[in-house]
């Protein structure tokens, strides 16, 4: 059994993206921006300046306490609209009363997040500039790990707007047959799919969901689960219990995320260059 | 065993719809936009054309044979911007050589038939202002055939642009458990996945696909493949040996068909009422 090691395919991505962009004069620059509570997400902040720093990136994080937004449309409008900015990407989720289409204030060659409505349009119609980065992490997982998709069977638990729903038309397109599974979805009817799937990937955001009883010998298990559990990061996989019936899988932390923000990244840095190739035409 | 019938219900919807509208001083108008030759798609037309008299709405259809077109991409932005035209629908599939980013010219006010980028990615998201019409059929016929969603087992053969794709999230959402399977999916998968179907979908446009070992005794098969074979419209489903093991099968033609057409037209005038609402605030 191959437990993944994200961190090492995430440093492999970053210094891959690394070495292409030290030569460019001018860099990328991230915004990242916030709503509400400023200790809600600062986490996941820390870790992308971090791996701004580590790539030579410019970085900006603007964030606007609940108390002081009312025209988040407008903020997102002026930073977007800021050339230096080449790519926005606004933390999820947002704080109640905040309407989802603000996100349509980032036009989709800024938008490595797949955010706005044009980008989600232009992903399902097949001509997205970029791929969604954590459902374009777990492809990369597989085909770095030589687990093929294609004729295999899937159990895909969660069907939410960053993973799921863009990971199903994915594993698809790759040969894949996928049954998507949501937490409600019949005890019997769970373990009947999930117990023949070749592959299983879990990104409800529920500790224990998945349990050893729901793993067919030798399946390859990844865990796009995110949760806090007494202040540590957990996934979706109860990973003690299942890792010994797997041949593959992805722990957390150390799994599937660390893979997700190099894709993120990298979808900066393809954005930047599509949009110095167009400005040189 | 209960032989849907599509045309019943398609008239159903239409009166309601004529009902409606009949006192409207201004009615929406259709423009409906066809590339290539001619005679390809004419069957739809006409039956267009003629629904839209039925019920009293103004009606163009604008032809540019192969031989006149180089810019398709204009042409289509002048009909979109012509005021009277409340909605328009392009016929696909486009003929090779047409980037289908050219229906990208229809705003998302006037397109019934989610063919923008636009108007997919709302829909994805979760904000689409009209359902897209055939999966919107089909969830229709459910509901009014008294056949549950959730928690039942749908095997759905085909994710194709105006079908499969939309059709999953809208499953999921009334709680079905959804395994989508493309035609080359292997044999023994797809006869596990689809002998425990509670529902079967096929969308995929290959008659016979749909055989009887491939269903449980009392499934509900809802058919909304079309081609034409031998100069008959024939579906997905081999329904005469199919027909007697379901509790519920939709033919082709006169299925899923007509009460798509009326789910379109549905969607003109849900587009017409929200756009004079918007003028009127």
């Amino acid at each position: 059994m191959v437990i993944f090691d994200g961190k090492k395919l995430a440093d492999k991505i970053l210094i891959g993206l690394k070495n292409e962009i030290d030569p460019w004069p001018k860099k990328p620059n991230l915004a990242v921006v916030s709503f509400g509570r400023k200790e809600e997400n600062s986490s996941y902040i820390i870790q992308k300046r971090k791996t701004a720093e580590f790539l030579g990136l410019g970085f900006q994080h603007y964030h606007y306490s609940n108390e002081a937004v009312s025209n988040e449309r407008e903020y997102l409008n002026k930073i977007a609209g800021m050339e230096k900015n080449s790519a926005v990407v606004v933390q999820l989720p947002l704080a109640e009363g905040i309407n989802y289409s603000i996100l349509n204030a980032i036009p989709a060659e800024k938008d490595p997040d797949l955010l706005s409505d044009k980008a989600v349009g232009l992903f399902f119609n097949g001509r997205s500039l970029v791929r969604p980065p954590t459902a374009a992490a777990i492809l990369m997982i597989f085909d770095e790990s030589g687990i093929p998709l294609r004729n295999k069977r899937v159990a895909l638990f969660g069907y939410g707007r960053l993973v799921g729903r863009f990971l199903t038309p994915l594993l698809i397109e790759k040969g894949a047959v996928v049954t998507v599974l949501e937490k409600n979805a019949p005890r019997e009817v769970v373990l009947d799919i999930s117990s023949k799937a070749d592959i299983i990937v879990s990104a409800v955001g529920e500790p224990g969901l998945i349990t050893a009883d729901m793993v067919k010998d030798g399946a390859a298990v990844v865990d796009a689960g995110f949760s806090i559990v007494s202040g540590k990061i957990t996934g979706d996989v109860d990973f003690n219990s299942v890792k010994d019936k797997t041949s593959f899988i992805t722990p957390v932390p150390g799994g599937v995320g660390p893979v997700g923000v190099a894709e993120l990244f990298a979808n900066v840095i393809e954005l930047f260059k599509l949009s110095n190739k167009k400005q040189h035409r």
